[in-house]
């Protein structure tokens, strides 16, 4: 059967195919016609026919851990969680006031952010097309509200443009837009182009780029009332007498290129960080909270694996009860292994050599972030910036703005900072007092001495320092998932890895769910050929 | 004082700024010195020392009456709101389950909309730089919630590019972007560019090109991993054994450029529209009803006025009560008439020949927006859209989808059609039972079957037919505002004009609130004058 749509609906013909090849077929069918493909989830797993005392332990209550229990337990598996912390969720975590965190190299943090405020030291947002995540929060009863992503209002900043003046987004990105659309509508001009765009297509481009660049009638990019409607205006529109609006002046192509916005533009062009996002009512921890209501009986808290071993007959699990003190073993016919690989590779296990290399093979990120609460929005009230974020090449990479409460009183939570690669170096190098002095000062740059003046207190995460992931996730480059990632996500005889290690969506919790989807698929297969 | 900030801190010259001369001055140097001016708010009217006995009439309980009623008499002055219709809110409008509506040529629509579900015929979503509104909105007590403008994962359809199927806008920009990024980048590798771009600004540009349009390494926008990041993948990223994506297929230019995405690309950057935007929790017909709250007690319904007559001690103006019967006529010494151009110039009335001249020469649009309550969320469940508007070539114009109650279970209402220009007198000329059919064919084009299918009830409103405004909003050109506008905002010995047809915030709420407060602080000056 063809897959072209022509001489019968595309309805007809995806029914067609539904019915004679079920829905595998039907989503491949769809795909290749040019529907959407938006995600690799197609439901919860269909795991029936576990043979009855079948059991499964599963280590980390982290998401991926606690979905596999979930849908183990309704499978009819035994199921048994090992935490390592006295609370579920792993990186799906929010700082709140009242709590307290110890990191690595001994430093404790007691949060003092009031009621309602919070940091999400892990994930943050969620695209709309992380259907299984999504998916389990409709289960699950998690309230979503908008995160939002974008915002053209909020800053760039770069000390190599502008004289290390921020700028407004729209500025610089209608700059480049209006500079780019000139320089090519010249180029057109000269015939530079004639045997790229048919004549037919150049006269409907330089139309586009007219419009889309906001160039004058002489397709050039000038200040004016034109370019203004997207960078902005000196003097925007108004009322009565005194209604006119005057333009703002267009910046240098020099500096708008050294400002590196086409970062910026990219990055939000990126189908991960395209809108619709989304982020939990009341912190991102309201995810795990909500799966551990699920699974909560099946999980031992302060559970310090420190032996994997399996046999023939099944895994043993050994581990130390941090809080009671002791040391158990659990065991099961077959394991679910969600802990980070750098923790992993650390525990003595019998997994497959091949299993080993591959867990000691990814590196994990290492990045930063910082809360700091301030007294009142002056981001809000003084700037007009309603969440997303402002940019900077200094350490702190972003400052980004609550999505929640928005217009209220009272303080509220900015994520200060959030480094990767060698700015997180240097923080996490720092104590927790002196990261909050640095992400002061270097995002003053966004908000002058007003950022220090309303300042209250803050909390920061440094992944490389917590001790339950040494790390963020998992960088997988393309010569160790070449090398290591089958062989990482197969099921080494009666251990299965899971997380966001096992998949192509690493460092979000789609990619946790999927895998952990994949994972007990493949253990339920394994055990029913036991 | 030269305006530079070399040798001193910006702040420093600021705050001796504002010392000398003022928050006007300090304004305006804020702005030369490149700080964003984003509104010509500054705050409330100041009204102080109004005459004891003044007495105002204000034409039209719409915002711009309400508010100069509100500001007048907490200044002091004797105030009376007369209106059209039993409701305030003017054009800030909801239409709720229970709501009926009759429309120029008798036809009358019972709104049959589930609990909670609502049509903003008028205004629907609010600008973060639309300050006053803002303002107001947070002293009266409106709750405010992000209204989703921006949608990467919604449709564009055009009748000329793709066959007539419709793309995901996504897709299209993607396509756009990297197009133009090769042309330009093979125009400079021509040296077609060299006069233009200095060679320092030159590998900067082609790594920005590179970077912002998804270029391989030979700077060719082509079929690959890089360009699905944006454009989105066949199959997406995934967990486990089969998580690798496959790359999506890039369209061809010729579609790309005859899909008119450039329009929508254009539109997201223009400055009304830019993210982050707003709307009330409950329908935009919760401002008007708390600007009532503020005002009520001076607010006359049912008040048909038929003529306004001023003289040398004040204006009598003469109104039909359209629920008692009968002719009245009130008394004033001022009057603030924010009636719309369309109706005022079909009133008897003695203002100045030019003013009457003004009046009659600014022409109103004629938008038609239908609301369609579907069964259930499909394009949330079935198509990952939230929020946003997917585009046609169509006469609807476009659809949006609601920003409320995401997730949410039961009926939800969309926009079927917000249609301008040559689709809004079609749609004008329609039944409203017609305009609906109109409306699930064309909206079919996005949706497929399931959009009758789960098509449950209707409304509409076409501004040309709504009796008390006859068009949508004043549609001022460069002409007209050359010849009138000055004219129309002037103060005509003892009445102002206000509204959005007196600002060049033209059919926006804001507007008509800025128009308001400097139309009575010129009347207020009068009045001391007097």
């Amino acid at each position: 059967m063809g897959l072209s749509a022509s001489g019968t609906s595309r309805r007809e013909l995806l029914t067609a195919i539904g019915l004679v090849g079920g829905a595998a077929a039907l989503y491949q069918a769809m795909t290749t016609m040019g529907h959407a493909a938006e995600t690799q989830f197609h439901g919860p797993p269909n795991l029936s026919g576990a043979r009855p005392g079948s059991s499964v332990i599963v280590l980390g209550a982290g998401l991926a851990g606690m979905l596999a229990a979930y849908e183990l337990s309704k499978a009819g598996y035994q199921v048994r969680i090992l935490e390592y912390q006295n609370r579920a969720g792993g990186r799906n975590w929010s700082l709140y006031g009242g709590d307290t965190y110890t990191e690595l190299g001994g430093a404790t943090q007691h949060v003092g952010f009031a009621q309602g405020n919070y940091l999400n030291p892990g994930p943050w947002r969620i695209p709309h097309h992380h259907r299984t995540l999504l998916h389990y929060c409709k289960s699950f009863g998690v309230a979503l509200e908008p995160f939002i992503q974008f915002n053209h209002n909020a800053y760039v900043h770069s000390a190599d443009a502008f004289g290390g003046k921020p700028q407004r987004y729209r500025a610089v990105a209608a700059d480049f837009e209006g500079n780019v659309a000139e320089l090519l509508s010249k180029a057109i001009d000269q015939k530079a182009l004639d045997a790229d765009v048919s004549p037919e297509d150049r006269e409907k481009l330089l139309e586009a780029l007219r419009g889309w660049g906001m160039l004058d009638k002489d397709m050039r990019y000038v200040t004016g009332l034109e370019s203004s409607e997207h960078r902005g205006y000196d003097r925007p529109p108004g009322g009565g007498v005194n209604g006119a609006p005057t333009p703002s002046t267009v910046s240098g192509f020099h500096d708008v290129l050294y400002s590196d916005v086409w970062k910026n533009m990219s990055f939000f062009m990126n189908q991960e960080f395209q809108t619709t996002m989304f982020q939990p009512v009341g912190g991102m921890g309201m995810i795990g909270k909500a799966f551990a209501r699920q699974v909560q009986p099946l999980i031992t808290h302060n559970a310090k694996v420190t032996k994997i071993a399996q046999d023939q007959q099944g895994v043993t699990v050994t581990f130390l009860d941090t809080a009671g003190g002791g040391v158990t073993q659990a065991r099961a016919s077959f394991c679910v292994c969600t802990i980070p690989l750098g923790v992993l590779n650390q525990i003595e296990n019998n997994l497959s050599p091949n299993l080993q290399t591959a867990v000691a093979a990814v590196p994990y990120s290492n990045s930063v972030k910082i809360g700091l609460e301030f007294k009142r929005r002056f981001w809000e009230e003084d700037d007009f910036i309603y969440g997303g974020h402002s940019f900077t090449s200094q350490d702190i990479g972003l400052v980004s703005y609550p999505n929640n409460r928005l217009f209220g009183d009272g303080p509220a939570v900015m994520l200060g900072a959030f480094a990767s690669g060698l700015g997180a170096y240097r923080l996490a190098g720092m104590t927790p007092q002196e990261r909050i002095e640095t992400a002061l000062t270097q995002g003053s740059v966004f908000h002058g001495d007003t950022y220090r003046q309303e300042y209250s207190n803050g909390a920061s995460v440094a992944w490389a320092r917590v001790p339950w992931t040494l790390g963020c996730c998992a960088r997988w480059s393309e010569d160790t998932r070449r090398e290591h990632y089958q062989t990482l996500v197969a099921v080494d005889d009666r251990v299965v890895l899971a997380g966001e290690h096992a998949s192509y969506v690493g460092c979000w919790m789609e990619g946790a769910l999927l895998s952990s989807i994949d994972a007990i698929t493949r253990l339920h297969q394994r055990a029913l050929e036991a």
